[in-house]
């Protein structure tokens, strides 16, 4: 029995990162945990969302043993990692590292955009994340709060979507932007009108394909490979299995595992 | 020292409610509290929102000793109402039943429509209360889930709110619907967007005047009158007060009464 991957997000987003994940490592067995029960954690304090992640973590390590943890939320990536990492004893990876490597690898301008919940963007995760690889990056950070609703709603290649689209980030490519990153797990859904909002010259990089890769790379540290039979994928959910499917099933873009309700009791 | 009013709400939508209370009801003490911890509760089981709502209402009991508890959630009155009647000792009046009984009131066609959350419109409680006053009244429930996060971005007398709906709801009036009630305490700052999308044929039923009226008659029995000098307001959220501000202002109309940080224990 090989370990799985677990990964935790606080609703249905995360399958998004779910999904890239299992196309970069298809053979490993994974178990994705939505804490639709106290979704969503962009309007949280970062108190709140620390514990919530911590009760997540603790929950998973009980559950399934699993060989390493991915934050596929932004907002507990943005505000809980440090503390995932020192409470665990397992590999702790986020979204918002991996998505700033590609950003920092892309931009010729160095001038980045990073789309994002209220609360990703006020905690200046990014910002950091990006000043640290080179403090000479020019951010500009932009809270999208419609596209979630917009992504949940399935108006993706909407004239809606556009104009949404279009009000919060139409502006970037005048600013000198020439990359933007989506940091948030729905926003990839939005992918084709936040494309056409920002014009051919903003290239997009999508969070989830870069924690992927990150994930191969260190896996491929500790044994990447699982085997064809023993690939078994587990969902679990903390409220509504039963609204889960349609959702799901279009941000995973196949028929995600059925959704097992559990408890995710707080800890200390 | 007069008894307080205590309203709660899963988050600022219930501002609405109380400022329509306050207008109606000028000199008498009120205390709102919004669970910001844990809005939305538009999404989440009819199990866990009754827990929310008791969890609420004991807090407020304790806390604030109110002589009559308005829940001001619609998810929460279409849900656990029973509930808190059998539970606390005080009048507990939801939203629901006021919306429509006015729309029962106004409606010549007989057709009726709700526009709510999931939560609301899938209980099936406006429907059934609509039943109970005419089982000949024709119901349109309709779910519209963008409506929250336009009024919280204040996109209210917006192209883009006005678009959306006109998707939602601007076949109503063809249907042969009169009457639409705003099932959802956010709605009332889209009313305009709203009226112009179901046209001029199609009257709108703000439950926040609704409910105001009954807390007004239910007072009656029990004494409405306060004095201009004890006249206080208080107002607790369980999360980010410093969020509060801004929305607040703009779905209560005016300056809020300063955000207490609040601990709502679970109760058994």
């Amino acid at each position: 029995m090989v370990a799985p991957i677990a990964i935790f997000d606080s609703g249905v987003g995360g399958l998004t990162v779910l999904r890239a994940i299992r196309e970069a490592l298809p053979t490993l067995p994974t178990v994705y945990l939505g804490d639709t029960a106290r979704v969503p954690y962009g309007t949280r304090s970062p108190a709140t969302v620390r514990r919530y992640a911590l009760n997540n973590a603790r929950f998973l390590l009980e559950a399934v043993q699993p060989r390493m943890l991915v934050v596929a939320c932004n907002t507990a990536s943005a505000v809980a990692l440090p503390d995932l990492q020192q409470a665990l004893e397992i590999p702790v990876l986020g979204v918002i590292e991996p998505g700033a490597r590609v950003a920092d690898e892309v931009s010729v301008s160095r001038k980045v955009a990073v789309a994002g919940t209220r609360g990703t963007i006020a905690s200046g995760a990014y910002q950091r994340a990006l000043a640290a690889l080179d403090p000479a990056i020019e951010f500009f950070g932009r809270p999208c709060p419609l596209f979630v609703p917009l992504a949940e709603e399935g108006w993706q290649d909407d004239p809606i979507a556009r104009e949404v689209a279009d009000r919060y980030l139409s502006d970037l490519a005048g600013l000198g932007v020439d990359t933007l990153v989506l940091g948030c797990t729905h926003y990839p859904l939005l992918a084709p009108a936040i494309a056409e909002a920002v014009g051919p010259t903003v290239r997009l990089v999508d969070s989830a394909h870069a924690v992927a890769a990150e994930v191969k790379t260190a896996l491929g540290e500790i044994g990447s490979r699982g085997s064809e039979e023993s690939t078994e994928h587990r969902c679990f959910v903390t409220d509504l299995p039963d609204a889960f499917g349609e959702v799901a099933r279009r941000f995973l873009g196949g028929e995600p595992p059925a959704p097992e309700l559990v408890d995710v009791p707080p800890t200390a």
